[in-house]
Formats: C-alpha cells, sequence, structure tokens
C-alpha cells in the first residue's frame, strides 16, 4: 500500500469524457489498494474564458488604467477548478468509489498574500490524510489556496503542479503522478530531434534547467518544491489506456520520474539538450571598469522587470575599460535599450550595440560535474558544423551555448548526438 | 443615509456589459450617500450548463442509478455566482468606487445541511456591515452559503432572491431592491389582460399568493422570509436608464414595493388576479365518511411528493359515504392515480375519475376580509359568461376557482374587470 498524489492538467479534464478518463486512471491505483489525492485544474479553456472576461470589462469614460483587483481576479479565475473537482468526485462516486472534492479554502492551504502569484506557506493535511485513510479519495482543486486575508489566493499560471507537488509534500506522498498531455521528459524536443529518447529518471536540479530553459513540461516552482521536500515526481500521460499493462506498476509506471540524483544509480555524463528561441544581446562597450558598474547596469533592468541572462564581462586589452555582453528576450529589448540609455550617464558606456534572432541551447548533465571536456566537445562539434558561436556561459550541470536563430535546429541534434543520447 | 441591498438576476448580469450597467446602478446609490450590499446571480445560461454537466456526466456500464452527490452538486453550481461577484466589484472599482466580494463562506452565511435546497439559517454580517460603514460596497455571491459540514451549500433555484432578504434581514436594510427583467408586479398577466396595471404596493400575503399561483417574479421562499423580517422589498427592472429621473428616489422609486399591510393606506379590496395552467382534478367517488379516511388518501399523495390542491369534499346523501375531489399538477396525474388504486383497500372508495386540462384562477386581496360579498362577484361574472366552475376554495385573503382550460384567459379579464383593476 502506497499513498498518491495524482495531478491532471486542463487538457486531461477538457470535457466530460476525459474526465470519465482520468476517474479510470484514479479507480486503477484505489483498487491496487493505494490511498489517493488528485489534484486538478479547470476544464482546458475556461481559464482562459475568465481572464478574459477580467481584462475585458467595459471601461468607464475618464476611468484609469485598466487596473483590477487582484484578489478579485482570484476570486474568479479560481472558480474553474471548482467545478472540475467535482465532476470528478461525481464521476468516481458514480464508479462506486468513495470521493469527495476539496476547495482550498476548506483543507486549508494557505498561502501568503501575493495575489495572483501567490506561494504556498503551509497545508493542514490532517482531515484529508484521516479521509484517505478511511479509503476516500480526496479530489483538491489545485492552482489555489486561502490568502492570510481570509480570501482565495491563485498560484499562477500552471500552479496547479505545484499545488500538487505541495500536497503531496503535506501528506508524505510516496509518489507524486504528473499526468500530462506527453508521455515523459525527453531528451530533446522529439519534433526537432526525432531520435530523442524518452528518460527514465532525472534529477531535480536537471529539471529545473530543462524546465526553464524551454522543455515545458512542468511549472518551475513545482521542480523547486519538489527538491526542496524530496517529492518523487513522476511526468506521464494521461492518454494511455489507464488499463493497460504496467499502468500500475509502483516502481515503474510508464513516464520519466523526476528524483533525487542518489536514486540515479547509472548517471549518465549529459541528460538531455534544452534550447530557447527568440533570445537577444545586447553589449555595452567600453564601460569603465570600476566596482558598482555591474549594479549600475543591471539594477535598472531588474527595476524594470527585465529578465537578463548569460551574462559575459571581456576585459579591454588596457584594464581600464570592459565589455559587458548579456541577453534578454526579444520582447523586451526595445524596453532594455531605453532603460540602459537613460542610466548612460551612470554607467558610462561608449556605445550600445544589440542582435536578435539568436537561440540558446544548452548542454545539462549532473554527470558534467565530475567529467572533463564536456564542453570542448560541443565547441569542436558546432565548429565542425560551421555554427558560429556567439556567447558562453556554464554552472556545475549546464553548459549554454549562444548561436544564430537558422542554426537552432543543427545545433540540437548535432550535441544530441555528439552525446550519445540517440535513440539506438 | 439608507443602507440598501440591491440583487441583480441572471439576465441582469448575462454579460460584460450588462453587468457593467448593473455597477451603474450601484453607482448612483452609492453617490446618492448609502451604504450598499448587492446580491448577485450567476450569468444566464451559466447554472444551466453546470447542472448539465452533472447530469451528463457518462455513466460506467453496470453503475447504479444517475446518482449524484448533491454536495459535489453544490460545490459546482455554486461556482457561476463567484464569477460574477467578482466581476461586478472589478467593474465598480473601475469606476471609483470600493467594493469587495464575497463568497457565502467567507461572510459566512450558514445554512442547514439540506445540500440543493439548504435555508439559512444564520448570517455573521459584522464585518461585512463594517466594511459598509466606511463606504466599501459588499458584492455578495448569491444562492449559496456554508453548511455545518463545512461544504457549500445551495438554496436551489432562484435562490438569489433568498440571499438579498436575508442579508437585507441580517444587515437591517432600509430596502431591498429585487431587481429583475419586469418592472415591477402587475394586478395580472399584461400578456393575458393589456390593461393589466403596475401595484405601487402589494402586502407580503398578498405577493405569496401571487407568487406561488404563478406570477413568477419572486421565489416563494424570499417573500416568506421578508414578510417574517418585515423587510421592504421591491421588485423592479435593471433595464431602464439608470440614471433616469426618480430612479434613485428612497421612498417612491419606480417599481412595486412590497411590505407590510399596516403600510398599504388606500387597501383596494383585490389586488390581482392570478392563474395557474395545466391542473388535473381527481374525484374519488363514494368514499366511506369514517375518521382517518383523509389521512388515507392524502398521505401516500404525499409520500410520493404530489402536490395536492383545492380539495373539495361532498357528503354524500345518506351521510355514509362522500366524494372527495382534489387537483394535482397534470404531470403527476398517471403517479397519483397509480398511488391511489395502490392505496384502494385502505381508503375503500367506489371509483376514481379524473380530468385534465384544467386551470385555476385566483383573486386575491386583502381587502377581501372585511368586504362581503367578493366571492359571489366573481361566480356572477363568470355565469354571465358562461364560464363552467368545476370547483371553489377560499382562504381569508383569496378565492380559487377550478374551470375549463379553453375559458382561462376569458376569466381573468372578466374578473381583472369586475374587481376595477382595469387601467384608466
Amino acid at each position: 500500500m502506497a499513498r498518491i498524489v495524482m495531478k491532471f492538467g486542463g487538457t486531461s479534464v477538457a470535457d466530460l469524457d476525459r474526465i470519465h478518463n482520468v476517474a479510470r486512471h484514479v479507480k486503477r491505483e484505489v483498487e491496487a489498494g493505494h490511498e489517493v489525492a488528485v489534484v486538478v485544474s479547470a476544464m482546458s479553456g475556461k481559464t482562459n474564458e475568465l481572464v478574459g472576461w477580467v481584462q475585458n470589462m467595459p471601461k468607464v469614460t475618464g476611468a484609469s488604467s485598466p487596473f483590477y483587483d487582484a484578489r478579485e481576479y482570484d476570486a474568479i479565475v479560481a472558480s474553474g477548478e471548482l467545478v472540475t473537482a467535482g465532476l470528478l468526485a461525481i464521476a468516481l462516486q458514480s464508479m462506486g468509489i468513495d470521493a469527495r472534492s476539496w476547495q482550498g479554502w476548506q483543507i486549508p492551504i494557505r498561502t501568503d498574500n501575493a495575489h495572483g502569484a501567490a506561494r504556498i506557506l503551509d497545508i493542514d493535511g490532517a482531515e484529508m490524510i484521516r479521509r484517505m485513510g478511511t479509503g476516500q479519495v480526496a479530489v483538491v482543486a489545485g492552482f489555489q489556496g486561502l490568502g492570510p486575508d481570509n480570501r482565495v489566493a491563485t498560484l499562477g499560471r500552471g500552479g496547479s503542479d505545484t499545488s500538487a507537488v505541495a500536497i503531496a509534500a503535506a501528506v508524505k506522498a510516496d509518489r507524486c503522478d504528473i499526468y500530462t498531455d506527453v508521455d515523459g521528459v525527453y531528451t530533446t524536443d522529439p519534433r526537432i530531434e526525432p531520435k530523442a529518447r524518452r528518460l527514465k529518471k532525472i534529477a531535480f536540479e536537471e529539471m529545473l534547467e530543462m524546465a526553464s530553459l524551454g522543455a515545458k513540461v512542468l511549472q518551475v516552482r513545482s521542480v523547486e518544491l519538489a527538491m526542496v521536500h524530496k517529492v518523487r515526481t513522476f511526468v506521464r500521460s494521461s492518454f494511455e489506456d489507464p488499463d493497460a499493462p504496467g499502468m500500475g506498476d509502483l516502481l515503474n509506471p510508464p513516464g520519466t520520474l523526476i528524483c533525487d540524483e542518489d536514486e540515479i544509480v547509472e548517471q549518465e555524463v549529459v541528460t538531455g539538450i534544452a534550447y530557447a528561441k527568440d533570445e537577444a544581446q545586447i553589449s555595452l562597450r567600453r564601460v569603465a571598469d570600476r566596482p558598482g558598474v555591474s549594479a549600475a547596469i543591471f539594477g535598472p533592468l531588474a527595476e524594470a522587470h527585465i529578465n537578463v541572462d548569460m551574462i559575459v564581462q571581456n576585459i579591454s586589452e588596457d584594464g581600464s575599460k570592459t565589455d559587458m555582453t548579456f541577453t534578454v528576450p526579444f520582447g523586451d529589448v526595445e524596453k532594455a535599450l531605453k532603460v540602459l540609455e537613460a542610466a548612460k550617464a551612470q554607467v558610462g558606456f561608449d556605445v550600445i550595440q544589440h542582435e536578435t534572432g539568436l537561440v540558446k541551447v544548452s548542454v545539462i548533465g549532473i554527470g558534467m560535474r565530475s567529467h572533463a571536456g564536456v564542453a570542448a566537445s560541443a565547441f569542436r562539434a558546432l565548429a565542425e558544423k560551421g555554427i558560429n558561436i556567439k556567447a558562453i556561459t556554464t554552472s556545475e550541470i549546464k553548459i549554454s551555448i549562444l548561436i544564430d536563430g537558422p542554426y537552432a535546429e543543427l545545433a540540437v541534434r548535432t550535441l544530441h548526438s555528439v552525446y550519445g543520447l540517440d535513440k539506438k
């Protein structure tokens, strides 16, 4: 007997038939004797409809900006998950399975006061655990909790993943299964490299890099939370037949396990190749090389909510001037340039240059900590294909390389092959 | 300065433009210096959509009846009002009016445990009143409260009227305005009698008879509650221009005031003519005239949830046998006949007869308490038009007459004219 948290996203509960299918997945685990909590998102499209209403409220003549109260936004947008939770509870009951829905405030899932992007502070799972112990399935509305102001607070888009992992930690679940429209985490995007393989296991740290770099399977915060609480998290498909062979396997169900690196016995050097499109690079030429200059550049950018990445600093020949180069998302280029021009006096640079249409390709693997030469292999392979490298940053478990956009697919496939990730 | 509760139904909040229009009605009262609470229904069609999902959940092969848990039904169906409440709060804020939404469990509105048709037990309005005192509009999700099981409980269809009156009682409001798609209560259905007049005032007792007899403006329970707590309740239109002259009149806004009879100075003898179509009559011939026979007939019908009305008992010539005649809704006839056949041995009647396609026309007025001859005028007027009377029941403030269906409109117009209700 195990305790399992199962999470189903919007496409998995898009209509009554799919909700019924979800109920079959739950039934399989219940009949295997497990204690089960299920976390659900809103039916696909519903959250967008609700958000659209909030954003399209007619404005009064002479009214201020399209302001709206984040607390009201939360009260409105969180309603979609309540519907799915109730419907799934009914679907389970109609199969003869004891089940009840839980709204965030009923458990309660306590959050901070950051409406619209709240963080979970505490989950009092006592009553839920007691009922799960009697065989009752807990169906929990994802994406939401109860703020200190006694009002509904939402966790931000994709927040149901975070709900699921937080509940798994609170009820000390043996496993948290994230059911989604893909069947696991791949070595790279299979649409670019058909030889991409589904990973059996991936370490939390690796998944964090994969998720934040564009392999958008899980919300980044849910992975952070899983890492902190060591929640063994499975990514698996909700569209497979719930009763297919192996689907109920406790240790090795089909999918990818995200877990502590200690649990990965045969660690590969490189686990996956991620990429992020639409990067732009900004260079400040001949910046005075003095203490505080980095703060003068990046402080104003941070205040303008511009997400800066891949910072590279070159020392100029005479040691008094430096070049500072970094990337920002393409959509933020114009804003960043304005912010920097405004800060020119404080920073003291010569000219600004920028370039758009770039791609960041990243090689990720915990194994590279203990292996030398991983970066050199990448540079050699890209050079052989004639791909020019515009910037490089490295960390303990990641090498990121900035290249021209048109070479993105070629670079991904080249690196995938170099590190032996291709399907046999 | 007054304290006002305003209630808007589904058609009044059907889309963003109408919600904006509702906000203008609220703004008018706020700017007049009143403390305001607003109760809203779900956007028109939303509740039906949610109910449809509950009812159309796919059934498992071999599953039991289309059972569903009323607690889950409530959790799902109550979500529609949460959305409207949040949207109206945002619309008000965008007009520069302080407002916040309240969900049933936040106030809380405490109900009993009868999920799907719960009754309000208690409203702790303290925090809401305090905030209204600071000028903040309380926007309350109608139709719902918090059951003793700490779960959402709904009040049954049309329950937002009841929410509004209960909140008006709890906050000791000076007035409860029910905004709807008609502009008041009429002396009879204007589609049948174009000379029908809008009433300035109607007593609670009269409105109860009007509502339960088919003038479906307000939920019957909300009128009962208003009567018990003496809540002055206005029925008025949400489709009039919010800023038209007189709309903000504190004492005499356009619409119909439902109030204590003491407040109606010049009481007419008859206030209105109501009708109910699709009635059926059942007669049990030669029933043994002994104690307990009524219980033997009507007990089984009540257990079968058949709503019996207009019971007439005639004593037969020799005093040992009686005829028992009563009406039921047309849809219940077959079920009623089966129940009665099954009870034949206990009851001991000779034959059952029944007739369908009947109409009950009712003359309503508190003034008839102190006026003789009201019933006689009705009988005479109907006789002059050749309308045959099949049954009569009377109470202190109502005369109900059962006639053949095709005469319904003629009877309504005849009685409307006889009691001087026609528009001048």
